[in-house]
């Protein structure tokens, strides 16, 4: 190879100025990196005034950033990075739940709550009783599981979102659950929303022709000593943006039945069962 | 194909979800994105911790953007990628001078100077003769050729990196070429000198086991009607960074040779002819 840059070996010109002494891990993602970097330039001929647009949609994206906004989470979601990074991270053994996106909008440290308690307080949505077990790979029950949940309220907000209209852990609480592994909850029937889309990335999406909903789902982080950790929603069956997710969260096997309730406490109820793989 | 998002055809259903109507360049080149992007995920089994990592990082990079500096322009410096592009989109025939990186110091404007004069205004380096012709590829001389030069002072820093220290316009300079395609003027010999690195670029390339020098260059772009623009530098001969560019700039022919002179009006001459192509 030429001691210089050329179209040819572009990407070896690069990777072969890494030092010998940078950490190996960090050597094998960024040659990686630039060899698929260097490939997608070439794949395209990018133009030169295609490569100032791009530069000028990445500075958009991070200046747009701040401590409430994080737009390259948004853009990695909404190309489908962020899901592969969960599904690369999180192979479970067949029969286990599956993961899917944790999302911008969890919040650590939401009250503690008795099975069966109301997790709504703004007085907003259709309310529904959630339930389920918890168990490991063979069914039995798990005593001790912490169930943390959160979703939007019936506008579309999560509390976080509107901490001047909401109250505060509206519709999020955290549950342990006792010896035969049993949760329940009530909360309201999730309704489905746009991620932020009134910066770069909602730009991307317009120009791509894709929308940016999510379907109604509810957020559990499922965990419990000696098991994997869950990260997951469950969706609303019924929801019209279940296949075209504008961050490409739904997984099949976390679609759940929203059963309509006659005389009853709640108008809804979900009932799912969390499956957990043992730690390895 | 599933109508969810899979490990296995992750990069097929982000980029099935574009829209009929969007423009078809723009799906070519953000389907080609997503298909590198996601192989470079997989080909790396990227970690959540790793993909955080990234997230800062790119967030940083564009935070540290403003009126005076662009951070992602470096980032695609350092990556090659911004000579890649230049070398797709300037490519030349054989005996034509070579492009390479545009850099961003150029300044629009500078002043039109007679042939043979000074352009280096704060007594500071060592004065040179920078001579030659501008051709087409057959040799003969083109008239009317705009010759737009500038390099850093004898410190490394260009004029407006220092506002209040070196004169304005301090080594630039505008020439247009007589009937024969020469020229000539009188510059400093010009030095190497660091990319910002005080930023998150900088970081990478330490941890990267990489130094931010660029070997010593006077720039110039040269325009004449129905040519291509030449957008290059010169680079000194004897540099010691010449190999190891930090921006990959370098190319073989854009070396020039520098010849000490004895009893002469300048310590140093640089002869270099610039071969034009001529536009498609």
């Amino acid at each position: 190879m030429s001691k210089f840059f050329s179209e040819e070996t572009s990407a070896e010109a690069v990777n072969s100025r890494m030092g010998d002494r940078a950490n190996p891990r960090l050597k094998q993602v960024m040659s990686s990196l630039v060899v698929h970097l260097h490939a997608f330039i070439k794949d395209v001929q990018l133009t030169q005034s295609e490569w100032e647009t791009a530069i000028d949609f990445l500075t958009q994206t991070g200046q747009v950033c701040s401590s409430e906004r994080q737009e390259f989470i948004l853009l990695s979601d909404t190309l489908g990075a962020s899901m592969l990074v969960d599904a690369i991270n999180n192979r479970r053994p067949s029969g286990a739940t599956e993961n899917t996106v944790l999302g911008p909008f969890h919040v650590k440290g939401a009250p503690e709550r008795e099975m069966g308690a109301a997790i709504s307080f703004d007085g907003k949505g259709e309310s529904c009783l959630f339930e389920g077990r918890v168990t490991d790979v063979e069914g039995r029950g798990i005593s001790g599981a912490r169930i943390d949940v959160w979703s939007d309220n019936a506008e579309g907000f999560y509390d976080v979102q509107q901490p001047d209209i909401q109250p505060k852990w509206n519709n999020r609480g955290t549950f342990t659950t006792g010896a035969d592994g049993s949760y329940s909850f009530i909360g309201i029937k999730p309704v489905s929303y746009p991620i932020p889309h009134d910066g770069p990335v909602g730009q991307m999406l317009r120009k791509l022709g894709r929308h940016p909903y999510r379907p109604a789902h509810m957020h559990f982080i499922v965990t419990a000593p000696d098991f994997q950790k869950l990260v997951t929603h469950t969706f609303v069956a019924d929801d019209g943006y279940m296949t075209s997710d504008a961050v490409f969260g739904v997984k099949e096997t976390l679609i759940a039945p929203y059963e309509r309730l006659q005389d009853a406490a709640t108008l809804w109820r979900s009932s799912f069962n969390f499956v957990l793989a043992p730690s390895s």
